[in-house]
Formats: C-alpha cells, sequence, structure tokens
C-alpha cells in the first residue's frame, strides 16, 4: 500500500456517487468482516448485505439502492469491479528490477531480454526466447525453442516444454505444466503403442492459469488457449484442445482431446467435457457436469449426462422422490388391479 | 528398523492382552499378506479377517473377540492406532542433522534457523522467516515474508507464495502450492479484469497436505487451514475458505471460495462444494458429492445435489429401476384408459 | 523431421496398399484440416472423414473402404497406429548426449550411470541409482536409494520419495510425484494419529505418467504400477494399489486406497474408485463414473453409483422424463380415484 487518499478522491477515480463525509482518509481496503477506522470495504454479494449495520469500516462501496445514514457509502454499479481496480491502485503488482541472475541455469542459443527478470535457479534451453518484462521464479523450466511474452510472469516450479509459445502479460501459477505430451495410444489397453506428440501449446496473451493446471501439447498440431482466458487451479486440458478468447475455467475442470470451447463460455469447478464435441460462445456449464456432445451457444446446462438447466433443476428435484414415486406406482397398481376385479364382476352379473 | 523386541515388551507398550507366546521375537510390522516369522501385523478391516487363518506372521494385532489357538495374539481395542503407534517406534522418522546448504540460495533479510535443514537448490525470500527443526527439501520455493514454523516439512518443489504462514509440525508433501492467486475476475466471460489478491494462507500446526494440492490466498483477508487438518493430494482450496480443526479431505475434493467447514469434517475424494457457504461441525460428505448449501452439523450427505445419505441411498435405488416404473406408468395408463371405458360403457348401459 | 520419402517407401514401411501416385515425396505428417502439399494425412475417427473432400494434402492414410480418385491413398486397418509409426520415423526422439551436469547436485553414496543424462538443478540422494541411458531433466528430484531404470526419461520438476523404484523405459512427466505418504489417520476426524508410510512405490518397465499425476507409496508394503500402464494427467493413486499391466487411465482419475485394477481395464476421466476393492481384466469405465464396489472382468460400467454402462444408458435417458413421469402418475392417481367412486357408486346402486 502507498498511501492514504479521501473518500472524495476515491469517488472521484471510482466515478461514484458518494453519501457521507467526503473528508474521510481511507488507507486500506479489507473485507466487511475485518475492516475498521480507514478502511474501506464493500457489499457484492447480497449474502453479507446485513453486514453493513455492523462494519467498523470508515466506508462501503454499495450498488445503487443501498441507503445507510450510519456509514459513509460510494454509490455504483459494480462495487465488485471498483475494488478490484481499488486494489490494483492501491497495491501495485511486485516490482521485478529486471535482473538476470547468475544462478539461473541458460543454455547457449537461449535470448533472454536484459529487460526479464530471471531468478536464481531457473533454466532456460537452447533456442528459447525470454522477452522484456518477463519474470520468471525459480524452478521455472523452458524448453528448447519456447517463448515467453513480455510482461509475462512464470511463478516457481512452472515446466513450459519445448516449442510453447507463451503470449504477452500472461500469468501461469507455481506448478503449472504446458506442453507434456497429450494422452495418445494406439489400440488403448491391448497395444498402447505410443503416438508421438509434436505439436505446441500456444496461449495468446492476457491469459491466467492456476496452481498445478496442466495444458497438453497437440499430437501434430496445437493446443491453443486465445486471448484473456482464465483458468482455475488442477484444470486439465487435452491436447488440440482450443478454448476461445475470454473463457473463464474454474478448478479441476478436465476437458479431453479436440474438444473446441467457445468465447465467454463459463465452467464450474469440476465439469468435465468427452472429446471431440464443440461448446458454443457464451454457454454456461454447472460445476461437476459432464459434457457428452456438442451445446449450442448461449445455453446454459448441467448435471451427467447435461441437460438443459431448467430442465435439469426439475428432473434433479424429482430425485429425491423416487422412492415414493415407485411406491406410489406400486400402490397405484394394486387398487387398479381390485377396480379391475370389481368392474369384471359387475359385467358379469350384468 | 532399529531392534527387534519381545511380544512381552510389545505388549506393555500397547497395553494390549496378550494371547500366546510372550517371548517371540519381533524384528518388524508387515502386512497380513506380506508378513512372515520374526513379523508383527494386524486385523482391522474386518475383510481381512479370514486371512487370520493362513498368515505367516509369527504375531497379530487383533480387537476384543478374536481367538485363534494357531497364532500369537495381541488384543486391544484399536489395532489400527496400535500399529500406527508401532511404526513410529520401529521406523523413527529420518533424522535432519539441521544443516543449512552452501547450494541453498537464500536472499538477504531472510532469517533462517540454525537449527533448520535448507537442502540445495532451496530458494528463501527476502523477509522469510524458516523456524528450528524446520526441513526444506531440494526445490522449494518460500516467498518474500513467509514463514515456516518449528519442525514443519517441506518436501521436494513445494512453493509457499510470499506472506504465508505455515505452522509447527506441518507436513507438505511434494508439488503443493500454498498462497497463489485466488480466481477473482470481475464480470467472469465478459470483463475478467484481475480483482487482486493482496490476503494470504495461514496453515495451522499440525497439519498435513497431500501431493500437488492447492490452497489460494485470500482475496483481501486469508484463507485458513487450523490445527491438525489432513488434507489428501490433488485437493483445491479456493480464497477465503476456512477448515476447522481436525477435519479430514480425501483426495482430488474441491471447495469453492469463501466456504467454511467445520470441525472434525470427514470428506470423501472428489466431493465439490460450492462457494460461500457453511458446513458444520462432525458432518460427513460421501465421495464425488456436490453440496450446493450450508449443511447442518453432524448431518451424513451424499450426492448431487447432496440429500441426507439415507434419503440418497434410498433414491440411488430406485435410478436403475427407472425404466421399468416408466414402463409400469405407461401400462397403468393404458390399463386405466380401458378399464375407464368399460365403466363408461357399463355407466351408458344402465 | 529427417528428410521426405516416397509415397511407395511409406507404403513399403507401413505395409499399406498404395491407391494412387507412387512417386509423390511425402515430407512431413500433419492432421487433415492443417496439412499441405509435402504433407500425409489420416483419416481416422470417422466425424472427420468428410474432410478428404477437401484436404490439400498430398496423401491419406485411411482404412479399407475408402476410395476418392482425387487424392492419393495408403489403405491399411489402423491409419491411426500407422501414423504413429510415421511419427517416430520422420520424429525420432530428441537426442540426450549422456551427460552428467556438474551443477546437477548428487550426493555421496548415489550410483549414476556415465551413460546416464543428468541436468543442471537434479538432485539425487544418497543410496539413489540412476541407470543407463536415463534422462533427468532440472528440478527433479531422487529420494535416497530410489532406483530410475535404464532409458526412463523423468521431465522437470518430478519428484521420487526414498525409496521407490522406477523400472525402464518409464516416462514420468512435469510435476510428477511418485512416493508420497499414503493418506493414512488413525481415527480419522477425531485422533489424526499419522499411520507412519513406510511401504514403497514400484513402477514396472515402459509406463508413462502425465503432468502432475500422484502416486502414494504403500503403508507397509508397496503401490503397484505393472508393465505398459498408462496414465494422463492429474491422476491420483492410493497407497497399496495395484494397476495390472496395459491399463489405460484416463485425466483426473482416483483410485483410494488397496484397490486393485486388473490388465487392460480402460478408465475414463474423473472417475473414482472406492478403497480396498477389485476390478477385472478389461473392464471398462465411463468418465465421471463412481465405482463403490468390485466389477468382474470384462464389463463396461457407468454412473454414480456404477452400473451395467447399458442399464446406465437406459436409467439416465429416463431421468430428463422424472418431472413428465410424476405428473403422470399424479394424474393417473386421481383418475384412479374418480374411476373408483364411480364404480362404487353403480355397485351401490345396484
Amino acid at each position: 500500500m502507498i498511501m492514504g487518499r479521501t473518500l472524495k478522491e476515491i469517488a472521484a477515480y471510482l466515478n461514484a456517487e458518494l453519501l457521507g463525509d467526503e473528508t474521510v482518509a481511507i488507507t486500506d481496503i479489507k473485507g466487511i468482516e475485518e475492516a475498521g477506522p480507514g478502511d474501506i470495504t464493500f457489499i457484492s454479494n447480497p449474502k453479507y448485505r446485513k453486514q453493513l449495520e455492523t462494519t467498523a469500516a470508515s466506508a462501503v462501496l454499495a450498488p445503487p439502492g443501498i441507503v445507510n445514514p450510519r456509514i459513509n457509502l460510494l454509490i455504483l454499479p459494480d462495487p465488485y469491479s471498483a475494488v478490484a481496480k481499488l486494489l490494483a491502485l492501491f497495491y501495485p503488482e511486485e516490482a521485478h528490477p529486471g535482473h538476470i541472475s547468475e544462478k539461473a541455469l541458460i543454455e547457449e542459443g537461449a535470448v533472454v531480454s536484459s529487460h526479464a527478470h530471471i531468478d536464481p535457479g531457473v533454466y532456460i534451453s537452447c533456442g528459447a526466447r525470454i522477452e522484456r518484462g518477463a519474470v520468471l521464479y525459480p524452478g521455472v523450466f523452458v524448453g528448447a525453442g519456447a517463448v515467453i511474452g513480455e510482461d509475462s510472469v512464470l511463478y516457481p516450479n512452472v515446466s513450459i516444454y519445448r516449442r510453447c509459445i507463451i503470449g504477452k502479460r500472461v500469468i501461469l501459477h507455481a506448478g503449472v505444466v504446458i506442453g507434456a505430451d497429450g494422452f495418445g495410444f494406439t489400440r488403448p489397453g491391448v497395444e498402447n503403442l505410443k503416438f508421438p506428440q509434436i505439436g505446441i501449446v500456444q496461449i495468446d496473451d492476457d491469459v491466467e492459469v492456476g496452481a498445478n493446471s496442466t495444458i497438453d501439447r497437440g499430437a501434430l498440431n496445437k493446443t491453443w488457449i486465445q486471448r484473456g482466458v482464465k483458468i482455475d487451479n488442477l484444470v486439465q486440458v487435452g491436447h488440440n484442445v482450443v478454448i476461445g478468447e475470454d473463457t473463464v475455467i474454474a478448478a479441476q475442470v478436465g476437458i479431453a482431446g479436440s474438444t473446441k470451447i467457445g468465447r465467454g463460455v463459463i465452467i464450474g469447478g469440476q465439469a468435465g467435457f468427452a472429446g471431440h464435441i464443440t461448446i458454443g460462445d457464451h454457454v454456461m456449464v454447472a460445476g461437476q457436469s459432464g459434457v457428452h456432445e456438442d451445446v449450442p451457444p448461449n445455453q446454459v446446462v448441467s448435471g451427467t449426462p447435461h441437460l438443459p438447466h431448467r430442465e435439469w433443476l426439475r428432473a434433479a428435484s424429482c430425485f429425491p422422490r423416487l422412492p415414493e414415486m415407485r411406491k406410489n406406482v406400486g400402490s397405484l397398481t394394486k387398487r387398479l388391479e381390485t377396480l379391475e376385479n370389481v368392474v369384471h364382476n359387475i359385467k358379469k352379473d350384468k
């Protein structure tokens, strides 16, 4: 954190409506439970809205409609985005001086910008290129011919296999593996001859990949993560997968080989995708879903096998009532049988 | 293994009832299938109880109620706990001499106890503190200002991000990542502006975390793993999650952001938790469950979406009979239609 | 790629039937969408068969039955296997000169073949043995007494715990952890006393393990991965598990402790297995299945809890119709009630 600012300055920076004392000094940003005097906090998830009554914060970022005379409010349409901007202002990213450690291991034939920051214990193979502003933490491995673009950050123990291409401003968290061999074997379970994986991974600008996630190299061509994609921890991306711009993928999702995911798709945690399918733009996939076939654009799907979300909700709400349904069907059968006999006797009697 | 002991000595150490020859020398501890002369083994899972007839072990730890004249028995209420104690006696932990390798990379301003054990290839950043008895294997990275408590063991290639706090006697297995950025973006799939993650991870004493698991730093505050928690491999813990004391989490579980898990909770493998929910103390969650809302204390839940376990069992047992039920409903409908016509005709005829 | 070859030479090498111009020179192998003049490609998945009409490739490997005069064809029963062989011919594996870097950290008492290739930043503990032809990338850790067999490749940041045994021609991708402690605690959630894990992992010849997968050491005995097993990324294998020869396991599968998987088993992604169960030879398990009890050989199973695949398909196809079934049962109940009253009145009237 650099310095305090008045609420007035912050309101101007965020283009927010100020309800309260504009002279209050703000020195830090905290969660609503932890915030105290000098802190600004925010209300975003309605679940936490009642805490407005008890917070000790000096000010609260809140959406339109909130009025509360006991506290200074900054009103704006998206408080969560506003906090993100404020955090970037108060907590600028760790500066990396752009220094190439003598204890880094750089093979001959690697090209490393003198404006890159290379920590001790980094390994850069022959033919690799590291561009200006890139930051490589200890334990990072960059394979032969790989490229790390400008201002990208590779946290400790990231492994980049040969010839993979990482764009600009990409963040790869610790333990990420880019470009390991895709899972290809002939006649699986019988022959298991390895299908050599000679493709690459291409990661475009502004992508972030969470800790210990793995993105396999293409078999013949490339696995391609397009601009702005955000991938959480422990996610598996199979060979030849293509993920469209701005798509967001939560933790532990698995995407099998050659599947194409559209732009702006949102995928919940632990969901799984079969191989060789196509998911349209702006699809939403609920957590733990199993997606086995193409999904057209703009759909919301849930369940294994996946269904349109509303259909799944209705079916899932029936699931706990299955024993009752089964009992009802049994009792209906008996009552019908009885009635059939009664009617049969009436007919006979006539 | 240090040395042999007589069965009498072992019985006294474990406070067990001895049925058999107290002079037998025991030199090792093995599974019931592998044990031979000189070995002690145990019966815990009833599935393996019949192997008492065939084992070649010199003695068996067994629960009350077991009688078998062909073999020496040590009777005690919890044979599994007894073996754990016996193993700790026979196989004391690897001693680490407390040596700071000259090939470790320690930034200026880091404080490393002279009684810590730091292997070559370890990286310790400025402002970090490593306490006495801590063991850091090669490839471990400790970020700026992080703390590693007394007698904790960090296996190879563990990454600890800046300012995270690891307690005493904590075990972090190889590849664990503590404190990577939580997954927070504004207007996901549309704007994807990064919400800076300025919080930390705090891990209290006596926690163990399995290989390649990931625990993200809090967005503003802390992600908190409390005393005695045991986490298996490849588990994902999101930002701001709190996990209560002694909770046990099997492999590949995923816990989304801000969820609070109580004390003594038991979670089966591959289960998933939505964000912002609260799981009560001593809850049990079956493997692969999907928990989407609060669970009160002491419940047992299963399924996606989760149900009380018994309810889920009953519903799941109906699932394979759905085709039959559906057929029955179809046939009931036809029979009822027929009967309705018959009755209609009877009425008309009257 | 080394050099071009004529289609005639390739047909002879693969023992394929050539339909077209045998003099065409082939210089590379590509996917059917990317292939151009000079490239050979293949048709394997029928989904891509229509692209035969548009591909710019100079030749196509195809199964019997394909005829297309516009393009040169090599006909053989298994085009996918043929491409694998061709790739191995055109793209021989990276040669590793067999060099032990002076910047590797090798403890006294370790035995490293002078024909092994050890990169800088590798750590080899006392008593470990590295056999000829083995390749260890930077950041690899080999624990005390562990063995790495001939011609095995350990990619960056692989961790092998003490005493584990890796066979010949094994491939361990980046971030793999072999031999971390199994997950064993007494009275879980209450006592949580660690059950010391003194066993090992044994990996036999020709096994491949994907990036960031974890295989735990046995509690007392061994965890055993048999010859030819192929494991994808982010897979968890618990302590004492045995996996039979040639079994193939897709990404993110979890196998709990002491479970035995047969030979030639095929397991889809994200499937989970309970502990202490036995899966027969040549079983197939669908992705995301939850297998809770023994499965006899040659079965195909799906779902959680798992069912025979056909049974699961039939039941799953009823699931979306549950709301309709429920409505039908309700309406049947009402109609039956009405009819019962009508019949009752008819009887009374008589």
